[in-house]
Formats: C-alpha cells, structure tokens, sequence
C-alpha cells in the first residue's frame, strides 16, 4: 500500500508549529491584512525590537512569503500524499485529494485565506507559490483525466472542472470559522461528495 | 415570459458607471488593498483635497462599504432576474443563475475581487452585505431543492452544494484577469454545463 511508503499522514492535523515572528504576524495579517500591518506591529506582538525583526527577515512581505510558501507546500504534500494513499482508482484519489484540501481550508484557515494578500506580492515572489497552487492543480486534472479515460466519470472540459474544484475547496477559507458548528473532517467528507457529483461518477470511494 | 415582465438585461454589461471617487478609490483597492490605500491616496487619484472627500464620504470604510453594496446590489438582481427568467424548470433557472454570477465575477472583476476586503469591514457594515450574498445562496439552494423535489437533480446535501457552487463562481474573481485569454460568456458557459453536472442531472437548459 502506497500509505505505508509515504509516511505521510495527511489527516493529521498537530497545532501550528511556527516561528514566534510568523506567529504573531500570521494573527496580524489575519485580523489587520498584510497591507494595515506595520512591520513595527509584528514587532510589538512579538516583543522583540523592529531591528532585531529585520535581522531575520528583509522586510514584511519577506514574512508574507514565508508563511504562504509555507501553507502551500503544506497543502501541497498533503495532496499528494493523498492522491498516492487513493492507489489506481480516480474516484478514491479524488475523493482523497479534495478531503485533504478541504482539511487544510478548515485546520489551517488562517494561513489559507491570507491567499487574498497573494495579488500584492512582488511578480517574482508569487511565481513560486503560484507554481505550487497549478501543482495541485494539475494533480486534480490529471486524476479527472484519469477517470475520464477510464470511464468512471463524464465532463465536459478536464482542465476548467479541475480549477474549479480546487477553487470550490479554496473557498471554504473565506466563510469558515474555527468556532463555529461544522467540524472540519464533516465539511470534508460533504466536498467529497459533491466534487464527486461534479465529475459526474457514481461510484464512490471505500469508506476509511 | 418572465423576460419581459422584469426588464432586467442580467447578461449585459456597460462600462461601469461610478462616480469619480468609487472610480478611483475601486482602482486603489484592487491595486493596493483596502488598508494599503489611504483616503489622501484617492483624494490625490480624483484630484481633490481630503476635506472635500470627506464631505462626501465619512472615512475610507463608508467607502469601501458603498462600493461592496453596489457589487453585490448589482450580482443578487441579476442572479434573481436570471432565474425568473429560467421559468418553471430547475435546471433552467440553476443553470442561468450560475451564467449571471460568473458573469459578474469576470465583467466587474475589479468589484468583484473587493470580497476579500470584507472581513476587515466593522460588523454593523458586513452585515448588508452578508445578508445579501445570503440571499444569492438562498436563491441557489432554493432551486437545487427543487430540482431534487422534481427529481431531475440527486444531491446529498442541499444546502451545502448551493454554498459551495457559489463559493466555486466566486473563485473567479481571484484568478480571472480583465486581460486574459478567456472571455466571459465562454467562462460561464463552463461554469453551467460543471454546475450542473455537480447537481447530478442530465438534463441541459435550452441554448439561447
């Protein structure tokens, strides 16, 4: 089983485990946007000097980048690890990579939705996490387009189904709050199911 | 025809028509975010003084607020005249609805894209505008309930799917560029022919 080659547990979810500095700048940007945060701000959450911030990092969107190359090559690996975990049918590789997207969407919502700040990175800083997004991306395509050879699902256009599943998942990130009613492992199991619908199968995946 | 009735061309799109300061103050969002924009950055962009903007709007967030509500004003009746216009038949009525919110997310991408800048509105003022992005989802459950009442849509969880489907026309706007390859009614016809294929059902709208 590909599970136990990859060690990779996607479902799991351990408290965040950052930096102080990319702590209190990740509730920052969260509650204030990266724009309304001063560097000086981070700094006084933080409880360290602006110098001594700037001895680590250039400057505020140097920590911007770090926290959403951060996210993203979390999700990304968790997707992965997925797709691997779901072996040869598409139906349970899909199933798995939209649960692990829709996970990180819950578990990780505020490094998620600071994906709104991306369009006011510099060009060459959004390249890699733009890289990483169109990975995951072309991973969903690639197992709709699977599943479309293989005849276990119909759509229409291969590649727009697969952005907007992963736009479908990203989504979850702007509404989804970490006290409120739904537990992230239910709303994942409810975007299997409709990104199933989606792609038109009617076969669903071994329940885990 | 319901057409007729209502008078609402929610397919078509004339340049955007805001006064001088939503004009520019929409540009310096989009461009450098809410709280990246001060009120003197639009004033200097009109080519007024702060004393003379500040007649006209109290602060920056009356502004942004006014510019929120216009957007989603403008998306929630067209989406209502889309699916008045759809008649009797479910898939008809989703899948012009479906056409109306991709269409808004990609001619007024600009207004559009301010979403993220909601969550750092004061409660008082998302409440507006929550209420009436509420209704668009209102709207969509309402005709996916039909549907699977008729029994030309199958979909486990009503409510969850309008929610989502929403959430995936949205996603447009974070990706779509005014200058980009795909154009709008092409777009939308995608977006159609995935939303309906995610509320299970085979039947397709009549092409207009």
């Amino acid at each position: 089983m590909a599970t136990e080659t990859t060690g990779h547990d996607w479902r799991s979810y351990e408290p965040l485990a950052l930096s102080p500095i990319l702590t209190h700048a990740l509730d920052a940007f969260y509650e204030q946007g990266f724009h309304g945060t001063a560097v000086r701000d981070i700094a006084r959450r933080v409880g360290v000097t602006v110098p001594a911030l700037y001895y680590y990092y250039e400057n505020k969107e140097a920590i911007l980048v770090t926290l959403l190359e951060t996210a993203t090559n979390d999700v990304a690996s968790r997707a992965f690890a997925a797709a691997e975990e779901g072996g040869e049918r598409p139906e349970q590789r899909l199933a798995n990579v939209i649960e692990a997207v829709v996970l990180h969407m819950t578990h990780r919502v505020r490094m998620a939705a600071l994906d709104s700040e991306l369009r006011y990175l510099l060009p060459a800083n959004r390249k890699h996490y733009a890289a990483t997004r169109k990975k995951i991306e072309r991973l969903l395509t690639g197992i709709i387009a699977d599943g479309v050879r293989d005849k276990v699902f119909q759509v229409a256009d291969v590649a727009e189904t697969g952005r907007a599943l992963l736009g479908m998942c990203q989504s979850v990130a702007t509404w989804y709050r970490e006290d409120g009613p739904l537990r992230p492992e239910k709303l994942a199991a409810k975007y299997v199911e409709i990104a199933l619908s989606t792609v038109g199968t009617t076969k669903r995946p071994r329940k885990n």
